[in-house]
Parts: structure tokens; sequence; C-alpha cells
């Protein structure tokens, strides 16, 4: 059968084991082609595709409810369910998500892209489907990875104590995003590594509670702790521990198997987890070779595995890595945390130079966070790399743990913009709002990589929480820029002449000066300054303006509420100050996924959009 | 030994068991004693006074680092290491912290008030001990009801891998704030009510290993997979399975072998974890008796264990939760989350109502989130009830899971003012700067009960996310101001008469109607309005006032970054209105610990302090 003849999951039950092989022999070309073209997680979702198979073959979707943890590895599911013959929009703007979305199809029963979430949200609908009668399945495929997070203890350990029927299928390929790590990571390693356990397990039971008389001393103890013994055997394990039944390690590739055993999953009655055993990037040899490398990828030659074109633009968290290993030369007391993500922001260097100086906690930024505090309060100086929408898993750590006790914890908060592709769960807009507001951080953003290493240098020699945001890489026309040395609450004055003047923060100042071009052409001179400094402010530089009564605007790739221009105009309230005349921020909404230029311009904040608003607002004015 | 002669825990090192039983007894007199003065947690610093003492006797506090996570157990160690004279002062307002606390003294190396991050500050200074080449133990003693937090586990997992040093202290008195809830907590019970199991394990493994020949069927097996059975017998174990070792279970109140305990297991290379079994309220027969009602508490008789004043205003929480009954006598899709709070958030009458339909999660306010999120996506309406600051540890799930996908889901937080006693962890006053950025998310504040319980049913009619933040108790004066119904952007106009206008939001209504009635003295009139609706704000009085030149002021009782007025700021730039003269909110400061009323004067919210500067502000303008 085509792949692209699938229209419901209902077109793929009635097939034959061949037919089905064949499915998931199309469903990897199309996997590999698509995000060879357009990017994407390709490991992982190769290792999905006969799991994907199975569900969809064994389960009734949408009313039986799948959900993909994380989302890593849902392309397989979006083919079968419709959408297959847009498979090619994956991750375009406008196209289809790169991660399950309601909206999008209702087999997406569930909206993910940050891990660990599917269980809580399964054992949600799980319990609306006990209190309304029903009778469907929710089942929650999540990888050993985002087993990492604190999120799907909570879940577990919650539908464990009320035995909420439904299925768990921890899908284990041995490394989340990097390799993995964390205890439970070593357990689940021994459990796959002897696969008699399980078979001893039920026969060493069996013959126990059969046994009659073995020898007095044998007798005597079964005799006395007969419950103790049960419990022992049939309790005694990590996720029955939780009051899960578990099955497994299952061999993810053997479709067949697989159907069997989530049949047999289907009928318990209280939750089951099923230990599912895939092999990231199955069925690619580049991707099987290098399944850390190609969990998510750019472009790619699908016939070598090399990627389509060498980024020219600078990478700040490359910069950023670069830094801290010449900065933890001179300073031991310099360590890093990260969570699964040493190569994603930039520490592969740091890793190499101080293997004993990097610690990967895996998916779990809070921890990673009170771990910061706990190495600061002791003398150390942690370094913590993020991407800036993960550090949302971490607010409550970064306000009572390491700002309200002011510990010396730098943060280095990578893709803190639009895009890319990954949409509305990976941009990094809101960072800004979140962190102003707390006490003793300091928040800065850095236009060049000049500048991110002048403000790591500064950070390093505080004694304080600095917080430093940026995009994935430097904007055009930056490194020409030459930059001097960064300082705490003074802007960086890029052009003086106007008569008006535009305020950018980070990637904006590109459009600022762009715009500044634009404006140039219609004869409106503007000032252009970079206010890289967030918290604190350059309270001078605005006294100035509101002084010389220079109309002012603010350019963010932030949300509006809370962001820089909400800074500067709280200022304005408390000091009397003239405000600016506009703000040009993000909007009340979500955005979109998409390419960073076509978000820039949906947003009406690319040099051309706010030069044209600016020229109408010149003329409201005249 | 006197207690107020313990200078340090050195002084307690000497002494005999006679003179250890007496210390406890004392150490549990002055407990009450000062609770019943001053409030605080009573039932669960009195389960841990043997466990204290045994801590302070076998470690050499502060070389090595004691942690009390979340420091709801802490009284003894605070009386222990110098401050039993301080006592008295505890929770008050310049007096010590009800909490751990780094500025406060040595032996407080690590400052708690959320639950679940001991184990991972704990990690961080074993590692930096590592690092240098230390020597010293680091001890994290965590409750079993702080065990729900993934936090913990992120903990344990990374420990465990690592292998890092350190000792883990799980306090197990089968309850949190509320009865434990949770897989893990029945397993522990389990392995509490067999102490059989580890004695059983012991021998079983001892007598296997060494068995020579039982029978051809048991022998192949045991040939077969030795090593299997060898994991078998010592890992299999939920904390081993983490890479902990683990000590248990183990009397809590003999503190003569909880010293033998604790010195065994300074001598393990590798993490362990103690779990010591402990009665909450230990040696107060009222405490004894009522554990949960007990744990956190006002001012008491201590003869009677009843409360020394019956509470005159009224609770919004308990206010909430009749409210909530009532509309889900009407609605049978309404459902309830609690995070372990089921009565201090006024859930009780709901629980007794509709036990089906509530979920109480443990301490695990991401998982609470997410539930809801699933549940909300399938036909529910959940409401979850948390304090303020709880809210924090959700930021993500409240971005990605609820307001991403637009589910609606009511948060009424409560506690979201400064105060009481508990301090800086404790104080709810970063809920709106957090939750107005998010998109979809409508952000209000009521003054009065009646307002509250409009908002609700406003809330309940809507497909959308709501946020409710409100203080412990109602305003005085409040109850006699009657309430029309709630209009989302429509603010409710006081006085509608006078020179300038002040805005108010939640508790700062009643400081605005107070400090219009000392203007009045002064010649000055003022109008008051109840901004109740943050989000949406209501745009048209803001118009008005700006067209009609008025001057006006916002008073909040939140951060003054993000909070209300930098709304309002923001939106007079956009539109180009009239700024506010003043926003009167909080400093970019940690506010201490203290009553409502004295924070308030500190903070210069006071009515007192307002119309003062209001005089002073008017003095320099005209």
């Amino acid at each position: 059968m085509d792949l692209r003849a699938v229209r419901q999951p209902a077109d793929i039950k009635l097939l034959n084991q061949a037919q089905v092989d064949d499915l998931a022999k199309q469903l990897r070309e199309r996997i590999i082609q698509v995000v060879s073209q357009n990017g994407g997680h390709l490991a992982s979702n190769l290792g999905a595709v006969e799991l994907t198979l199975a569900l969809h073959r064994v389960f009734d979707s949408p009313k039986d409810k799948i959900l993909f943890d994380v989302g890593h590895q849902c392309y397989a599911h979006k083919m079968l369910t419709g959408r297959a013959n847009q498979i090619d929009s994956l991750r375009q703007f406008g196209g289809i998500s790169g991660f399950p979305k309601q909206t999008e199809n209702e087999h997406d029963v569930y909206g993910t892209g940050h891990a660990s979430t599917a269980i809580s949200a399964a054992l949600g609908m799980a319990r609306a489907r006990d209190i309304r009668g029903g009778r469907e399945h929710v089942i929650a495929v999540v990888g050993d990875g985002a087993f990492t997070g604190g999120l799907c203890y909570e879940a577990l350990n919650d539908a464990g104590h009320t035995k909420t029927r439904m299925i768990v299928v921890l899908n284990d390929n041995q490394m989340s995003i990097a390799p993995n790590v964390g205890g439970l990571s070593n357990y689940l390693n021994h459990m796959r590594t002897s696969k008699a356990w399980l078979h001893l397990k039920r026969r060493l039971s069996a013959f126990f509670l059969k046994l009659p008389v073995v020898g007095k001393t044998l007798y005597n103890l079964l005799q006395r702790v007969k419950d103790s013994l049960k419990n022992f055997f049939i309790k005694d394990h990590f996720f029955e521990a939780l009051g899960f039944h578990y099955i497994g390690p299952v061999d993810g590739h053997n479709e067949r198997y697989m159907e069997k055993i989530l049949q047999r999953a289907k009928g318990f009655q209280e939750p089951v987890i099923i230990h599912v055993v895939t092999q990231k990037g199955k069925g690619y040899e580049y991707a099987e070779k290098e399944p850390w490398s190609t969990h998510g990828v750019n472009p790619f030659h699908p016939d070598s595995g090399l990627p389509r074109s060498k980024a020219q633009a600078r990478s700040f968290g490359k910069a950023a890595g670069e830094e801290l290993v010449e900065l933890a030369k001179k300073d031991e007391r310099i360590v890093a945390i990260s969570a699964a993500m040493v190569e994603a922001t930039g520490l592969g260097a740091f890793q190499k130079a101080y293997p004993h100086r990097l610690f990967d906690v895996g998916i779990a930024e809070s921890h990673a966070v009170t771990l910061a505090a706990g190495l600061a309060s002791h003398g150390m100086k942690p370094v913590v790399p993020l991407y800036d929408t993960f550090l949302q898993r971490a607010y409550d750590q970064v306000v009572v743990d390491i700002c309200l006790q002011e510990l010396p914890v730098v943060f280095i908060l990578d893709r803190a913009a639009m895009g890319g592709a990954d949409g509305p769960t990976h941009h990094g807009v809101f960072g800004t709002a979140l962190l102003r507001h707390v006490p003793n951080a300091v928040v800065l953003s850095p236009r060049s990589v000049e500048e991110l290493q002048s403000m790591l240098r500064y950070a390093m020699s505080l004694d304080t929480p600095v917080f430093i945001r940026y995009p994935r890489t430097e904007s055009e026309g930056m490194q020409e820029l030459p930059y001097g040395q960064f300082l705490p609450g003074r802007w960086e004055v890029l052009h003086p002449e106007g008569s008006l003047c535009l305020i950018a923060t980070g990637p904006m100042v590109k459009e600022a000066l762009e715009a500044r071009e634009l404006l140039k052409k219609q004869g409106i001179t503007a000032r252009v300054v970079n206010a890289s400094s967030i918290k604190p402010l350059d309270i001078q530089l605005i006294k100035e303006l509101s002084l010389s009564k220079t109309p002012y605007y603010v350019l963010e790739e932030n949300m509006l509420a809370g962001g820089l221009g909400s800074a500067i105009a709280e200022l304005c309230v408390q000091e009397g100050l003239q405000q600016p005349e506009h703000i040009f921020a993000l909007a009340d909404a979500f955005v979109p996924h998409g390419s960073h230029e076509e978000l820039l311009a949906y947003a009406g904040l690319d040099a051309n959009s706010i030069a044209g608003s600016l020229i109408k607002l010149k003329e409201g004015i005249a």
C-alpha cells in the first residue's frame, strides 16, 4: 500500500505483515527525505517507526488517545493520520508543525514540545474518561531521555497510587538528545542486558510459592515471612514500587511482537508500563552511526548525511563555550552544568577541557538550577547554559534558590529569539519578562559575539546572578561593527545623531540599523542605541532623551508585556520622564513556527515594517 | 544541661544519654511554647527532635553540611546552633526566620522554603567539596512529603549516576502537609510494615549464594543466571535502582540508635539514603492526635491546643471552596486538583461533596498543572488552587500546556500578597508579573469575597485559562461595601469624584480608601477605582482619565516590574495616553518576614505612607 494513500489509521489495520513492513520502509524513506530538506528530528523519528505502526494497528485513534512526549517521535504518526501528503511542509511557515498540535489534527490529542509532560496529560485524560464512564485507552509514549525529568516521576507516582488505567510506553533508545545520564538509565541498561531477569522472576516466584519443603532453613524462612516474600518478588521493582505493572524489555523493531504486547497491555485494568527497546536512527546508516548528532538536524544530503550548507553566521553558544574555556583556565571555581544539551549549547569544548568540572544532569532543568545553587553556595562559580524556553522549567529555582540567596550563577540562555521551525514551544520570547522582576537578577542581551564574551567576563567578575540571553547566531553585519567593553547600565550608542532615537536590544539591533538606512532615504535621521543591559537600564541615557525631548522608540524581540520597553515605561512613570513614542515588540499572542526572517515580518519587527510604521507615526505627528 | 546554655553543636557532643534525652524534652517544650505564641510549624518540628540531636552529635556542623528540606523541621536545629535565646522572636518582624537562612547563621548552610530542593543543593555542595578535595559530609534531611516532588527524583537520579558521596535522610512521618499520596508512599509504607524485609533480603541472598545444590531445578536456574540473581537481590530496589545505598527503616525517636546508623552512614564512599521513621507531633498530645491540622498553626493555648483567637476576617480560600461546591452541583465537568493542600486552600468542602472529582497529587505543582491540562483537553473544567508562590513551580506548564493550548483551567491563587511570617519564599508578589505576559491568560484580583465568587462564576463560563490571585483573608471593611457583578476589562469605581484618581488592586483597595480619607483631611479629593481585572485592563477608564488630564496613581501589592502599573504604562505608550503620576508597588528587592501590617509599612504601601507621598508629590507639583 502506498503511504500517500493512508488517510487514517483504520486504513492500515487490515494489512498483512509484509505490507506493514513495506509501510515501515516507506515511512523511513519519507522521514529521511523530508528531514534532509527541512531539517528536524531525525534519529528519534527513525527509531519509532515500528512502534508507531503497532500503536495505530492495535489502538483505535483518536477514540483511544496516543500521546507522544516531547514530540521528537511523531513524524510517522503524522503520516499515518492523514498527513502523508502534507509532510513536505513540515516545520515550514504555514506548514505542519514538527510537534503534535491539537489544532492541526484530531489524532494529535495533546500538544507537546517540552519533555516529560505526556504521562501527566495522559493521566488527566484517563481520569476524564473514568468520570465520564468511558472505555477508551490512553497511551503515553515517552523516551528514556524524558524519564530524567521529575515531572514523569510525579505523574507515575500519582497514577500508581490511584491505579488509574493507562498505558505508558517507555521508548528506550538509550539516550535522550545526548547520551542519557542518571541512575535510572543505568538501571534500564541493567534491565535490558539481563533479559533473563523477568523470566527468572516469574519462574523463581512460582517455584518458591509452590515449593513444599527445601530443607529446614528455607522452609522456616518461607513460613515466617510468606507475605514479605510475595511482595519481594512481585513488587520490588522501580516502576512496580510506584504502583505500575511492568512489561519488558520488548524489541521495538519487531512490529508483530510489539502488537502482541500492546494487545496484552489493553487487558490490564491498572496502570502498566511497557519497556520498549529501540535503536535511534534505525534504518539510516548515518543516523545509526551518529544518533546524537542526528537527533535534531539542519537540512542535509541524504546520500552522504552531510549538511547542505555550512552556516555562515557565528554561533553565540559556541563563542560562549570558547570564552568559558578561557575563563576556566584562570579560575578554578568555574564549573558548568548542562541539562542534556552539552553540544547544543556550545559546551563541547569545555567538556573536553574540563570533564570533571562539567555536570550533565539529564533533561532536568529544575535540578540543574538548584544544583548550581548548591555549588555556588560553597565556593564554585557555576555557569548554566540552557535554551531560553527551557529556563521556564526552573523559574521557581531561579527565584528561591539563586536570586533570593544572591548566589553567583551565570545563566547563558540560547535561542532567546523567535524561530526557528520548532515553533511556539521553542521561541525564546518570554525570558525578559520572566526575569526582569526578580530581585538581584542582572539581565543582559548582546548584539554580537564580542559583546557576549565581554559580558561573560563581566558576569564572572560579579558575585551575584547574571542572565545573558541571545539567539542561536549573530545577526548579519554585527561582526563588522567593532565592540568595546561591556558596562552594566551603559548602552552602546551606534549612531549618535538624529531627530529620533531607536533603542534596540539583541537581534533587533540589526533591524534598527537597517531601519535607519530606510528612514534616511525618506529624509529622517535616526540615532541607534544598543540596549544590551536590560537590567539595570541606562537611566542616564533615557533622562537625556527626555530632557532633550527627543522622540524615542524601543525595538525588542520579546513579549511587549514586561519587556525592555515596559521597563523603560516604568522608569518614565517613577521618574516623571518623557515616555517612549512606541514599543516595537511581540503582541500578546503565541508566535507560530517559521524561519526567523518570516517571523520577524509576521510580527512586524523587520526593518521594513519598522521603518514603515515610523514614517506613518511621524506623518501622524506632523 | 540547660538548652539556653547550648551555644554550638559541640556543646552537646559529650553529654550522656540521660542528658540528651533531657535536652530532647527541653527542645519539645520550647517548640510548643514558641509556636503557641508566634504560630509556625508544629507537628513536623516535634517529630524531628531526636533526629536533629543525633545529626548534631554525629556530624560536625558547619564543616559538615546539614540541609533541611523545606525547613518545616529546623527549629531544634536553630536552637542547637546558638539561637535558643532568640527563638522567642521566631517569625516576628526583625526576628529569626522560620526557615533555614544563610545570612542568619553559619549552620544554616542553605536557605529553603519550597519543598524538594535539599538533595539537589546538597549534591552541589558535595561536588564542590570533591573539586576542592575536601572531606566533609553533606547531609540532606528530606520529609517523605517532599519526596512526591519530581525535583528530588531528578537529584537522586543524578547523584546515583555519578556516585557522589552524600547522605540523604528520608524523614518518613507518613504524611507531608496533608496525608501523603503517591505510589512511593505506598511503597514506603510497605517497607515500614514489613521490617523483616531487609533482614530477609540479606539472609536469602547469603543463603542462595552459598547454597551448593538444592534440587536440580534451582541449581540450573542459579547456574544460568548467577549475575542476574546477584543483581536481583542487591540492586532491585527503588532507591537502589537509582544508584543509592539504602539503610532502613530506622526508628527516628531512638536517638542512640539513630547515632549508630548515622555513624555507619559516614563510612560509605557512595550516596546513601537512610529511611528514618518518625511520628509527626511526637510528644505533644494534641499534635500527635491531629498531625495534619497542626502542621502549620496560628498561635494557640498550649494547655488545650485550641487557637488563641478566632480569625475575624473572611477567608478567600474558604469562600472560593464554597462557591466551587455550588458550581460543581450544576456542572459535572468541574474537577479540582490539589498539590498536597486540600484544607489549606479551602477545598475541604469540595473534597467532602465530590471525593471522586478531587485529585490530590502530592507536592507536585508541575504535574498538577499538566494533569489539569490533560483533563481540560478532554472535556473537564479543572480548578487548580495553589499558593501564589508555588505556582512558580509550574510556570512552564502554565505557558506550554495550559495557555498555548487555550485550555479552560481556572487557577485560584491563595496567599497572593505579602506576609505573613513565612517570609520571602512565601510572599505572593511575583504572580502578576509572571502571568501577565503569557498569551491567552486572564489575570484577576478581587477585593472581596463577593467579587471572588462573581469572578469564579465568570471564569467557569469561559473556555480559556483564568488566574485569580487573592490574599489569605479579605481586608477589613470590604464586606460592608456591596459588590455588583464582575465584568472583565471593567473596573469598579468606588468613589467617582476627585481631583486625582487612585487605581488600586486586590488588598490595596482598602489602603486606597483609607488614603482617600486622609487626603480629604488635607483638602484633597480622590477618586478610588478597584482594578480587579489586571488582564484585560479597563482601557476605556484609562482613556477617560487621560482625556480629562486627571492625575492618577496605581496602588498594588506586586513587584513594580511587570505589575499592574507596568501594564498601564505600556498601554499609555502604545496608545499615546497620559502616563500615571506614580506607581505604588514593591521595589526591586525581596521582602523579609513579618505581619501584613508591618510589611505594608516597611514597603511604604500602607494608607499613611501613600497619603503622605501623595501630599508631597502634590506639593512638588503645586
